[in-house]
């Protein structure tokens, strides 16, 4: 029961990932392998980072699942390319709960292999938000999440949520259950409020 | 014998994948120390990144093989400057040649490790066309296999040979020669055609 | 004694790296949590190329100090952003300090986990002068050490400086010392008399 949630969680924001590095390929006239590229580098990009720091096999090179929910999003954007403009709260809603759960896993995954808390925070982040890093390199534009959005840092949040909980003695799914939500409401509260983190003042 | 043909591949292939990335790096104003690292970039970045997802050593960590080429590559650059485009038809093959010889090595690499068909088809492909993406990054552009050119799927379809050959019982070198001789075939043949992969229409 | 004072040059070097990334990230208008990343990545990104290649974790992982000194360089360019010109001879110095001790850590790591020595100055190189060439890529910038500065080369004289005295046998402190005054000597006097490597022409 718990498991098929998970699976239905991985399976909407991987989607919503890849569908979010295809779209911003299209508007840079990449082929069709291209784009393919950048959508699953957006979707297993931050997982990959995670698992080599880690010192793991990267996830996707034994589990098809992810390779294959990027070919759906490839043929979704083509199929229903005129209907994504007004699909848009959905995807963003998808994609916040794709940020949720690699948050998520990340820090677990880093959690059961020994590492601080502090580190798995770091990795949850990375595992969340990395993918995108890799995406707008790959399309040659600075990272969107280092000007606009507060997108990390929901993650960074959320992860400060799942220390707190554990550290009064929570049950187990309770802590995880919490970091995910965080994430999710400072992303919609973020979004819905126009909130952003302040911008660095230059020296000029 | 078949030891002594693959060592030539392999010099022809590295020489050639480090000039392209040197000449394109002379494009750019780089000075001696930038255009060499992203010659040896070109050349050796692709089975680096095949390696450390396969948890192994970087290959040319233990083998001065590479840098060496690339160092000649180095030189070929400065001293036949003006000789190099009258040469791009050698160099267009002799970097088809390296390719094709890099898809192999991935691939076997990768089925050595124990990983599934496609999960090999993958680092192939890597092994082959990442040196040209990081290649490209470094050099601040898109990377020119996403928008331009049949390159990443020659490593594809090469792959998908070597899989229904093995499919099918073929002995050892067949399967291998044949995945070699697709990448070289569909290379040159989409560049005498000037075939593309369709490119992915945007939102407007 | 030597500890303390090799902690001292690791704080002034993260310190001084971070703060440049700090810097040029604020000049493109990043916002606080995008100037840290990009600060940290300047701080920790080679070491941290350096440890994958290794086959270990990555050294920041496991000791809070470097992201803590990165949070402190964040502070302070927030604090004294109008004096940082200013203090720029000072930072220059600190970031030459740095380059050299980070030089001296890739090779001894390296030399330890039984590589050669060649590839102990590659990886020597890589952990001073790599997390440059990241933050520049997460700017959209081309790295600046391909173009402008005797940086990387410095690093290369220093590893060739530790190979020809441990060649003639010198006990252990020489030639890590020898090392870090050879960096520091040839960036002092590459910046004070402008010296440059030559740029490699292109082919119009």
């Amino acid at each position: 029961m718990q498991d098929t949630l998970i699976t239905i969680c991985d399976f909407i924001g991987t989607l919503a990932f890849a569908i979010s590095g295809i779209r911003l390929a299209s508007s840079k006239h990449f082929d069709l392998f291209g784009a393919y590229v950048v959508g699953v580098t957006t979707a297993i990009g931050g997982g990959t980072l995670r698992d080599l720091m880690l010192g793991q096999t990267p996830f996707w090179m034994t589990n098809s699942f992810y390779l294959i929910c990027s070919g759906i999003a490839l043929v979704w954007v083509m199929l229903f390319r005129k209907q994504l403009v007004r699909q848009n709260n959905t995807w963003f809603l998808f994609d916040t709960i794709g940020l949720a759960l690699f948050t998520v896993t990340g820090i677990e995954k880093t959690l059961q292999a020994g590492f601080p808390f502090w580190t798995a925070i770091i990795m949850g982040c990375m595992t969340g938000a990395g993918g995108g890093v890799l995406r707008d390199i790959l399309r040659g534009e600075v990272p969107l999440i280092f000007r606009k959005e507060v997108y990390a840092m929901a993650c960074v949040l959320g992860g400060a949520a799942w220390w707190l909980t554990a550290a009064f003695g929570a049950p187990y799914p309770v802590a995880p259950s919490l970091c995910a939500g965080v994430v999710i409401a400072v992303r919609l509260l973020a979004v819905r409020y126009k909130l952003r983190l302040p911008v660095l003042k230059g020296e000029e």
